[in-house]
């Protein structure tokens, strides 16, 4: 059996990530392929109960120091990827993941300053060599995203940091897709659903040919 | 103010870390030092919230992934010593610790097979070089300690794994302290409490002199 391929969508706050996920996996199972859609943090049931720390829902509401917040984040991932993620592949399912590794890299990295080297390090513990087969990353300007977000009603943790942060970690996300083209694409993500969806498909039927 | 010193109490389950912790307290305070007694994995809310997790009491009764429960305990270790630890040391505090990084080499290492270079990755990143004064290393045969253990009531997750993990663990604690003799010393726990008591202010005294 083929190895499923895996795609992951990233931006910041409100950019579309999963109106777009959803959307690209109701086209991937229209063109035949299983596919599993899933989220970070999340997708296992450790995982999630280490997202409720993680967004304050359990007997600690936070804040948490940089460095514990990003071990925690590669302590959720760590459960998606080996129970989640990897046997999806193995087994020939497409996976569809809103968020995954650049998120941390943009949020944690670029927004609040763990360091480069204790992420990479995290990475390569975590992931042991795993990556996207393709990357899309949602481009839009924070205050775009963010109002976006907050006409949806919920808001988290991360929406009330201050906008210098959310300046921070869209450009993280656009230098990540330009020091990494092969595996990421950058997709205006202003434009409605309907035209971010085709613009995503092109990119999937262009790079994975499905 | 001079800086406090940081005592670390290690060894296998019902070793007497917990009751050895109490005496030394009580001893070094009456030597006249400022004492904090703590615990791992927890010692602040955010870390006893990530023993929960790591104890099953949360929605998850786990087991996890051997890499997961490494990146887990780490993250406990650096809300405890950013938020507890590192300060009360500043302050002039002794710090005396009931279980800290060598329990995660001998359990985590030793015991469950996370790779040893993941480990010094991650006391790298998380203590940024943070290491003990002085460790003692509460040396039992497993049979010996876990009996005790099952004599006080309580049970946990760890002291049902089978014998041969316990006999790793143990003979993992003896060889980090083989290891760094100049920071740990091994200490025969089978003599009764007040004895084993007598010769761990020994050690405090020979090795730093209070
Ligand atoms: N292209 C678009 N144009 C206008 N509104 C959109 C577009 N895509 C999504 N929305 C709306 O914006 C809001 C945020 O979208 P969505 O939840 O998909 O974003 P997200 O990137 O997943 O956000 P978060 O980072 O908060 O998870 C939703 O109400 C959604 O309906
Ligand atoms: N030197 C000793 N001789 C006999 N019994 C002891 C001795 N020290 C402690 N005990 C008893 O053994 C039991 C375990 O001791 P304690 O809780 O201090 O061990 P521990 O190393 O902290 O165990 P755990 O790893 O489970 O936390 C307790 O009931 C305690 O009273
Ligand atoms: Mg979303
Ligand atoms: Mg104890």
């Amino acid at each position: 059996m083929p190895r499923g391929r895996f795609i992951t969508l990233e931006g910041g706050e409100g950019a579309g990530k999963s109106t777009q996920a959803r959307l690209l996996e109701a086209a991937l199972r229209a063109a035949g392929h299983p596919v599993l859609r899933t989220r970070e943090p999340g997708g296992t049931p450790g995982a999630e109960a280490i997202r409720g720390l993680l967004l304050g829902q359990g007997p600690y509401q936070g804040p948490w120091d940089g460095v514990t917040e990003g071990l925690l984040h590669f302590a959720a991932r760590r459960e998606h990827v080996v129970r989640c993620i990897r046997p999806a592949l193995d087994a020939g399912t497409w996976v569809v993941c809103d968020r995954f590794l650049d998120s941390t890299l943009a949020y944690q990295v670029f927004g609040q300053g763990l360091s480069r080297s204790a992420f990479d390090s995290l990475a390569g513990i975590t992931l042991e060599g795993l990556r996207p087969d393709l990357t899309l990353v949602l481009d839009i300007g924070p205050a775009e995203g963010l109002a976006r977000a907050a006409a949806r009603g919920e808001t988290n943790r991360y929406e009330a940091l201050d906008p210098d942060f959310h300046a921070r970690v869209r450009a993280g996300f656009r230098a990540i897709a330009a020091a990494e083209p092969e595996r990421c694409a950058l997709v205006d993500a202003t434009a409605a659903p309907e035209g971010v969806a085709a613009e995503i498909l092109r990119l999937v039927r262009g790079r994975l040919a499905p």
